[in-house]
This record gives structure tokens, sequence and C-alpha cells, in this order.
């Protein structure tokens, strides 16, 4: 550093602000130190900075699972923000395991990351809750919600207005028994599983089955053969974008075909539901603007000490040709045996 | 620390070499420094420890784009790994751009990680290459050929026989219009294509189209257009998920139905793949375990300064009912030009 303020011909603490990013420098101080910097092929040492300045310039991000297309977006919405603002996220996987969680706050910790993104597989773990106590760390919680004593910020999704609308368009269409999968009851879940009912109660309809279990493909697959052969439904909704697999993998191996013998919709706009025939309708989100506004809480709360708070954004239901009027139950209740 | 020993009444070298997990260590030993360490509620600070073991613990992972199932799979199964041996996953997306990945590389080698994972956008990107030749850390490149002059180890995909497979079995169902759609020249690309020509050639027919350009949705629409547009195809390969999702959005709204109008088949068992219908065969790998052996390689090079080494993952074709007998090209070209 010593070397680029001489070849920049400034002071040592200025070469220092224009490295940090600080706010009071001047375009024409930057551009002598950042020649200068290039010419000497100056890297600066990331790890004694973080030393000095007791910041890693890292985030950490406990997801369920990376492979899941909604996990995916939304931590690449999240890595594109911070990275951008000089941040480098580490990103590790539970596999919906509520140890892993805990695990893994407590390692960001001894990593000393700048801030937490979590999106818990529960909300009663006792461990990773005794876990998030314990840090002095900013975090920002994923759609969930922790009964904790420490303030944190949480981007949500309306659920219930893309919930409500799409239950509504199954009622309007004349569906009467509806099925609704869902996962464990964590905010996602309870917030269809509200919505869900209150869109049959605002038109005194008695609302149909509801299984909630998990999020997993295999939860899907298990739960819909039990809908199937327990209820005449004439519509299902999938409560998740792996339940919609499974589900669709139910539908598929007895034959059922969507919009002619069962009315069928899913949570998250999923690669699979537009290609699908008939495409089918969903419930969506904007994923990677979840992943960006989590960044940008934290990067907020992190640049100008902000109080926490909350981001809600919104869910839409969009119509698709999987969703017709009901045709007769009967047929299909004797398909649901086969 | 020093407590700890105490506590346990070993000597302070004794803890030292138990927390970090030093070989010469008695089962004994290890337990009564653990039983200690909990008690006292001990935390290694790992940013200190890092500084003086010249080691963060650290992997930086640079994946062309994370919401990419593929990719996501690839960076689950080496996080997990990873994870297990101790070290934090950091992940950045190229998002396809070059410049990007030489940014990375850069921005790994300050941050101190101790290896690289690279699956880089091109393999002819002098900045890319410039930068992974500057920096002295393990690399381990996901299926990618670089012309550099240093050690690398690789893990690489054997895209060969899949493809070999695949076209082998639509020339045996009677198919000699075989359309191909492969993204960009790097590693896979060239396989696919190779292998896709050597197919052919193997039984003396000369082989069909081929469109290469990158790997995205985009143009898997635009290529599956101007293939359909000018050829008489019987049978279409997408050599890429994105490119498939982009081909299947062009053959549903040609209203051409797979197995029927004309044969599919794609690269890598997404999940749409099975639930399509008819379900579409494909060219398919075990992507986590390509994350794992890459997490594997590293792990090697760390801990037992191994020399650089390849590990080769196999391919294969996975038959499903969207390919089929050609029927009439006629009629398809009539279909094509709707």
């Amino acid at each position: 550093m010593r070397e680029v303020a001489e070849r920049a011909g400034v002071a040592l603490s200025s070469v220092s602000r224009v490295l940090s990013d600080h706010p009071d420098v001047s375009r024409v101080m930057r551009e002598r130190v950042q020649v200068a910097v290039e010419e000497l092929g100056y890297k600066p040492d990331l790890l004694a900075q973080s030393l000095r300045r007791r910041e890693t310039r890292s985030i950490g991000f406990g997801v369920g699972d990376i492979s899941n297309q909604v996990f995916a977006e939304i931590v690449k919405g999240a890595e594109t923000t911070l990275r951008e603002a000089g941040y480098a996220l580490l990103v590790t996987n539970s596999l919906g395991d509520p140890d892993l969680d805990a695990t893994h706050v407590r390692l960001f910790e001894q990593r000393r990351t700048d801030g937490l993104i979590l999106s818990l597989a529960r909300e009663d773990h006792q461990p990773t809750i005794a876990a998030i106590e314990a840090i002095d760390t900013p975090i920002v919680l994923v759609d969930r919600e922790l009964p904790i004593s420490i303030p944190v910020s949480r981007v949500l999704s309306d659920h219930a207005t893309g919930m409500h609308a799409a239950v509504g368009h199954l009622l309007d269409l004349g569906h009467r028994r509806i099925g609704l999968i869902l996962g464990q009851p964590i905010r996602p879940t309870n917030e269809r599983r509200s919505a869900f009912e209150e869109a049959h109660a605002s038109r005194g309809i008695q609302p149909g089955p509801v299984i909630s279990g998990g999020f997993s493909v295999d939860f899907g697959v298990q739960a819909t053969r039990e809908l199937l052969d327990s209820e005449l439904l004439t519509a299902l909704i999938a409560g998740g974008n792996q339940l919609m697999l499974g589900a669709l993998t139910v539908i598929s191996e007895r034959n059922l075909q969507i919009g002619r013998d069962i009315s069928f919709l899913g949570c998250d706009d999923i690669a699979i539901t537009s290609l699908y025939r008939p495409p089918i309708a969903v419930i969506r989100r904007d994923n990677e603007a979840i992943g960006r506004a989590a960044a940008e809480l934290l990067l907020c709360r992190l640049r100008d000490g902000a109080i926490d708070t909350d981001i809600v954004l919104p869910t839409e239901f969009l119509l698709r040709p999987s969703c017709s009027p009901p045709s007769s139950a009967k047929k299909l209740s004797h398909l649901g045996n086969m």
C-alpha cells in the first residue's frame, strides 16, 4: 500500500480510503489510486484486512437444498447482489435436517461471517433457536417465523394472495372437492393452509381435505396417493414445487388426464409447469427478487446499522389449461382405485 | 485454549493437536479435550487460526448459473463433501460471462481460499487463463479443457458413451435426419459433437445438421426453430438441459407430438424429463457425484499434496417413449412450416 501511495503521489490514508470504498473520496483521487494499483499489480490481502477491520466481507446462507430450483434462484439473487457489494457468499445445505441448521449457524459464527441469510428446515427447533440467539450477527430470515427474543430482518412471501386467487378460481369453476398437499408446518405451509380455508369460508363452502407433512417429492407421491385413494377429488393443489413433482408422478401413473379427469395447480413456476401438456397453473413468485431483497436487507444493516425490518413480496396466480370445470367425480374415483 | 488445557489436565499443545484434527492423538486424549471444550463453551476463532496456519479452510466454486439444476446438483455434492471435511464453500455465478470468471478467480485468491473448483464459461478466454496461471492454489476443473501451462485436476464426464448410444438407437430405429443442438464450443459440446458424428460414421451414414451456439433456453428456442424450418428432421437431440427446455417450447408451439411427429432426446435427467408426456429419453449422468469427485480431488491435494489427476465419470443413455421409429418426413415438414 505504501508503494501504491508513492506511485499515486497521495497519502497512505488516501489509498486506504479508496481501497475500503470510503464515501469521502473524490473521483480524481479514486482514479489516481486505481491507476497505481493496476500498474503495480497490487492485491489487497483480504484476510489481513478482515482481522484489522473485524469484518470478513462474507455472508453465510443456510438453505434447505440448493438443488431445489426455488432455493437455487434465491441464492443466485442473493449472490449477485452481495458480490456487487464486495461480499462473498458461503452456502450450506441442511438437506431438511434441523440439526444441520443449528450446526451451520455456529459454523458461520466461527468463520466470522458478517451476516446470515437463513432458510431453516423448521421454526420450532430449539438448538437452532439457541444458536441464533447466541450469536451477535445480523440475520435475515427467508420466509420463516421464529419464536426468538432477538430482532431479525425477514423477507416474506405473501402466499395468501396467490392461494386465495387460485382456490377462488377453482371454486368459481364449480369444484367442491379440492385437495391440498402441504409441507411441514412452517410459515409458507401455514399461510397456504389459512388462505385455502379462508377462500372456501368466504364463499360458505366446506374446505376439502388437506395433508401436511414435508416438502419432498416422496411426500408428494405419498400424499397424492392417499388423497386420490380416499377422496372424490375434482381438483388438487400442490403446496410446494417438489410436492408438485410428486403429485404429477402419481397423476401420470394413474393415467389421469390433467384438465379433464382432474384439475391441478402447484406452487412456484419451475421449468416443468409451462412445458407440461397441458401447461400447469401455478402460484408464482419472483425467487431471484427474494434473494436480492434478503441481500439488500443485510447490506442495509451492515452499512447503516439500520434497524431490522420485514419485506413482503407478492405471489400471484397464473392461470393455465390444467384447471377446467369439474367433469364426473364418479369416474375419477373409479380411476383412482385402479 | 489455555483454560481448556487446564480443565482437561493436558498440555496446551495437546489441545492444539486435538482441535486441528492431528492424526497422532489418542482417543482418550481427544475425548478429554472435547469434554473440556464443551464444558467451557470454547469456540475456536477460525479467522485467527487461518492467519496462523496460512489456510482459510474455504474453497471457491465458480459456476455458470446456480439456478441451472445440473450446476446446483454439482454444487450440492461438492458442498456436502467439503463441509464434512471442515471446509466452507464460497459460490459465485458467472452467468455465462467469461470476464466474471476471471474476476472471480482473482477474488477467490484475495480471499485466500485454499482451493478452487471451476466450471468456466469458455476455454479460450485469455484473462481467465492468465488469472488461473497467476495464482498458487490447487484447482479442479469441472469438464473443461484449458490451454494452460500449470497442472490442474479435472472431473470429466464421458459424454461420448451416452451420445454414441443415443444416436445409435435413433439410427437403429430408422432415423436418417437427426438434428443436434449444442452449446458454445467447450468440452461437453465438443465431445457430444464428435460422438454424434462418429456414431453416424461407424454405420456409414451421413450425419444430420448441427447448430452450436450457447447453452441458454433462448438459444435452444432459436436453434430448434432454425432446424425445423430448414430441415426435414425426424429426430432432434438437445445437447444441454436448458437447450432441451428451449426445444420443448418450440415443439409445443408447433403442435408437434413427440414420439409421433418427431423423436426427441436431451442431455441431463432434469425433473421435467420423466414427467413429460411422453417421458423424454436422456443422456444422463450423476451430477452430485461430479461435485463429490471435484471436492475429493481438492481434498487429496490439500491433505497429501497428491499430484493433479483426472477423474472420468460415465454418462448413459436412458431410453424413454420420446424416441420411436420415424413416420413420414413430409408431414413433419408441413407441420414445421405452419
